[in-house]
């Protein structure tokens, strides 16, 4: 467990990031050594740019001809020779004559070399040992022998516009990717392999999940029957634990007038609202982009007393964002949202009980999802800017160490991030951490002491007196659809069987025992499992490899010796065959 | 059951209307009395216009001062007086000069012969015996003695501005309405005042089912908890029904770009739609008034083989329809429909058997709601006209036969409406009595031959062509919100067990019985059943009343009494007390 006085975010010196700027120097000098090679292949090569990122390096060339596996290979080898020769790097200021004189080949150089100039900038020559020369602002190792020979590899090419910019040449990008060790080249590379294969976009069309259609609009996915089963079941999962905790659903619409969004603030600040649509001798109306202000309203239709609170509303409604569409990516980012929303309307002595109820049902899901690997980030005010937050100091300060508390009993990984309250209360986020180790942020809980002001709610307290309540808003899926896109990926598509859209796939040997196979399929429908059955006229050998690619969690074979024995021969994924079992044995291993 | 020749709808003779027209003419007859008997009363009033009605008959006033339901039963008296006199009524055309002299003191009048002067309309005046004289098109009985003096009555006054134009002047409105006999007038007095009663409006605010918000929109309902447990258990009702029989969900967004409505017809053609939203550098976006085109475009997305189909894909979704704000009313007419929507992708061979699943359906939840009264409409082409319908004629000819011959065996009543037929296939509807005997039309199934076309949708047949699915369109409900407001009427908000949304309220005598009143209600749940508990400090007679008021199913009352012998007291609703029971004895009954 961290500690609770915590890490605070974004405030991080630049002498705590030496490893990172270590390893960002070494991408940018593999960078430059990747271009030696490429010349030392290619000497009439024209070169682009070439800088470090994320993981790695890449750099832009003109280039003769199209690459194949084989030059990448090549320029690999090459490489690895020159840091073998313990080449120094070595950096100078450069006049634009002398410059224009070094780079006179280099015509992509030259224009750089004249764009500089013009914008006063300075320019700096880098080179290394006596092989090659870049026009280059510098950051790389001293001397190539700090680079790990075996921890670099080159990935793949790529086209890409000189200066991104399409009226120019396209020129051939190489892509690399470099760490410090060769275990962590391995694993980031072993990640990458296992992430395409996981990838939800992919699974989704092969495991007929989602599709998403031209002609209906981007980041608009529609499901299938599996999917929607998926769906479905992850909704009803979360709903069920809902109510069975005191939590009641409510029925909120698609739209609504803008002025709902005039009272909450919405309509000035909020910038992923779709545009209006205007109705003659009307208002103007939205899509909603959250569902805050309609539970909100529908509170405001009635009177109520202290009595009834805490009022746990909840609904799984659709909201829409207009995300960029460049941005747009499968069902992890996309502009309908289906939200496991809930506003809870509480007395501010309610607050406690109420987040704890709230970390209860969330330890409950993550625990039906093996989610085991996440953290919660507490978000304070910011102590030095106290002018800049709304709502009574003593709720703020007894609802922060609320949080405080109820995490630091449950033994969660957390920290705490002065600062990072929104202006209207503080809040919790859930860091989730997936089985290749990205980290993807899921349910967040979070007080809002500005909303019922502006709606102006009330309840009536023991005295008759009108008090405003708190609101905690809270999700725990975040979104439906983006988290089926991580757990698609986490689960790699073979689902828990609780939740497989198909859980049991029924496969016939010949048509005899098709009878047998239906009176199976009616038992295990009977106990609301999810079940399909195969009687098409292909090999017993397809039927089962087909199944195994849909990720099924059992397979049950139906041939001859079984409708003898009244038995099925089960297959389970990733175990194989268990041999003939009583559909009672079955159902016990199943459930 | 009806003869299958059937009776052409809107086709009717006015012959056949003389039963209506004769009714007419007495309603009309009634305003002119109603005119004399407030001129008896009132000599200096103005006279407005008076026209029949759908029920009866209005005229408008200026009146010295307002009425009181006095003057009403004075003015029904004055009138039966007069039908009793056996006044005749007599018509003659009159110059404008005449006109004007007859009705000199009726300024409303005399604006009435300039206006019809100007439009060279001719004038026509009606005595009633020598009491009275209007300025009247005509339509009236001989004789007064041809009114039943017991068969009318004045209802209710409102307020009229003259000509409608709230410019002018604000006259009295005086209602009545009339029938052939005393008994049609009890029952449609006796419906009305049950149909106030079960008004969905008012019960929605009673029962705590839904709100409309200014703020958000007419037309645009939210649901409490009690509205959205409704909606859900119906909504499941159908949903579980459906999938036991075959058929799989999808889910869809409630957006899309222009560009689907061009494919589907519908941008031209549908003119509820909401104005789209303009996306700065991409396309249009609707809101999505229906669901085929959707459901279209997604099977689109994939190949289809025969062994496929059928393919029976549902989805409860909402749909939003700009109806005209004046016309919006609760429930039974909004913007946001959630419709029950279902399509069947199916080869032309399976139409008879997909039909007929459907109807075994709507059988099962017409029997599930009770509903009994219900006739079926079947919509087919018109014979004179084949040139306005698309598609095969032999699959017309084969699918309108299916459909009388499957719904013949069911001993339904059914009418057949040549012409009524879609140009794209023939339909049926099916329209529900409720208790009040108001029709409403619930489910439709309908044949498309031209979206599969327009969509360009295939399936591969048994020799590997390419062929065009039949499309059928179903709903059972229509949709949710239209059904609910239906269903509150229909049980005047005394929903059946299952569809209660508490089923069970526990009513404590003292606090000492809470302990055992929360374990009733554990147990109760644990038997899925929806109970709520009041356990608040009042006396029991005023919570068994306010339980009532909600209309629960069952009451169960815990004093010391039951605690003692471990059971429960049982108020069943509309019959009272059933004394104590032991929990297992209640549920036998509730369930």
């Amino acid at each position: 467990m961290k500690n609770s006085n915590g890490v605070l975010k974004q405030k991080k010196s630049h002498e705590l990031l030496n490893p990172q700027k270590k390893l960002g120097n070494t991408r940018h000098s593999l960078a430059h050594l990747l271009a030696a090679a490429v010349l030392k292949k290619f000497p009439n090569a024209k070169l682009g740019i070439g800088p470090a990122i994320e993981t790695g390096f890449y750099y832009d060339f003109l280039l003769p001809r199209q690459l194949t596996s084989g030059d990448l290979k090549d320029f690999e080898e090459t490489m690895r020779t020159m840091i073998l020769e313990c080449l120094r790097f070595t950096g100078k200021k450069v006049t634009p004559v002398l410059a224009k004189k070094l780079f006179k080949d280099q015509k992509f150089k030259l224009e750089l070399i004249s764009d500089f100039t013009k914008e006063k900038k300075p320019l700096t020559v880098y080179s290394t040992g006596n092989i090659f020369m870049d026009l280059c602002r510098g950051g790389h190792v001293k001397n190539t022998s700090e680079i790990n020979p075996d921890a670099f590899r080159l990935t793949h090419i790529a086209g890409a516009y000189w200066k991104g910019n399409e009226k120019n040449p396209q020129l051939t990008r190489i892509y690399g990717v470099a760490f410090d060790s060769k275990k962590e080249l391995e694993d980031y590379l072993m990640k990458q392999e296992e992430a395409k294969k996981r990838d939800h976009r992919r699974l989704g069309k092969d495991l007929s999940l989602f599709a998403i259609a031209d002609e209906i609009g981007p980041g608009l996915p529609l499901f299938y029957p599996k999917g929607a089963i998926l769906r479905r079941t992850v909704e009803n999962f979360i709903q069920d634990l809902q109510e069975k905790n005191g939590y009641e659903p409510i029925w909120i619409p698609h739209i609504t007038k803008g002025e709902l969004y005039k009272i909450s603030g919405h309509l000035d600040k909020y910038d992923a609202m779709y545009p209006p649509m205007k109705l003659k001798g009307e208002a103007e109306y939205y899509l909603k982009p959250m569902n805050c202000p309609h539970f909100m309203m529908l509170y405001r239709t009635r009177a109520h007393s202290y009595r009834e609170l805490p009022i746990r509303w909840t609904a799984t409604t659709t909201v829409y964002r207009l995300e960029k569409s460049g941005e747009l990516s499968g069902l992890t980012r996309v502009r309908s949202l289906t939200q496991d929303d809930c506003h809870v309307f509480a007395k501010a002595d309610q607050i406690e009980n109420e987040i704890n109820l709230m970390l209860d049902m969330l330890e409950k899901v993550y625990g039906a999802f093996g989610f085991n690997d996440f953290r919660v980030h507490i978000s304070t005010h910011d102590p030095k800017d106290i002018k800049k937050y709304i709502g009574e100091r003593k709720i703020w300060k007894q609802s922060e160490k609320i949080l405080e508390n109820l995490i630091q009993k449950r033994s969660w990984s957390f920290e705490i991030v002065p600062g990072e309250a929104a202006f209207y209360g503080p809040k919790l986020d859930f860091i989730f951490k997936d089985v290749l180790g990205r980290e993807w942020q899921l349910s967040t809980i979070q007080l809002d002491m500005n909303l019922p002001k502006r709606f102006e709610l009330e309840y009536t307290d023991e005295n008759g007196k009108r008090k405003e309540p708190i609101v905690i808003h809270r999700a725990i899926l975040g979104s439906t659809e983006r988290f089926l896109g991580i757990i698609v990926e986490h689960f790699a598509g073979a689902f828990p069987f609780w939740l497989a859209p198909v859980q049991v796939s029924i496969l016939t040997i010949n048509e005899k025992t098709f009878p047998f196979a239906k009176g199976i399929e009616r038992e295990l429908r009977k106990s609301e499992i999810r079940v399909e059955i195969d009687s098409r006229n292909e090999t017993i050998g397809k039927k089962i490899r087909e199944a195994e690619m849909q990720k099924v969690p059992f397979i049950l074979i139906i041939g001859d010796k079984e409708v003898a024995a009244n038995k099925v021969a089960v297959r389970e994924r990733g175990k194989g065959d268990l041999g003939q079992k009583t559909l009672e044995e079955f159902l016990k291993i199943a459930k």
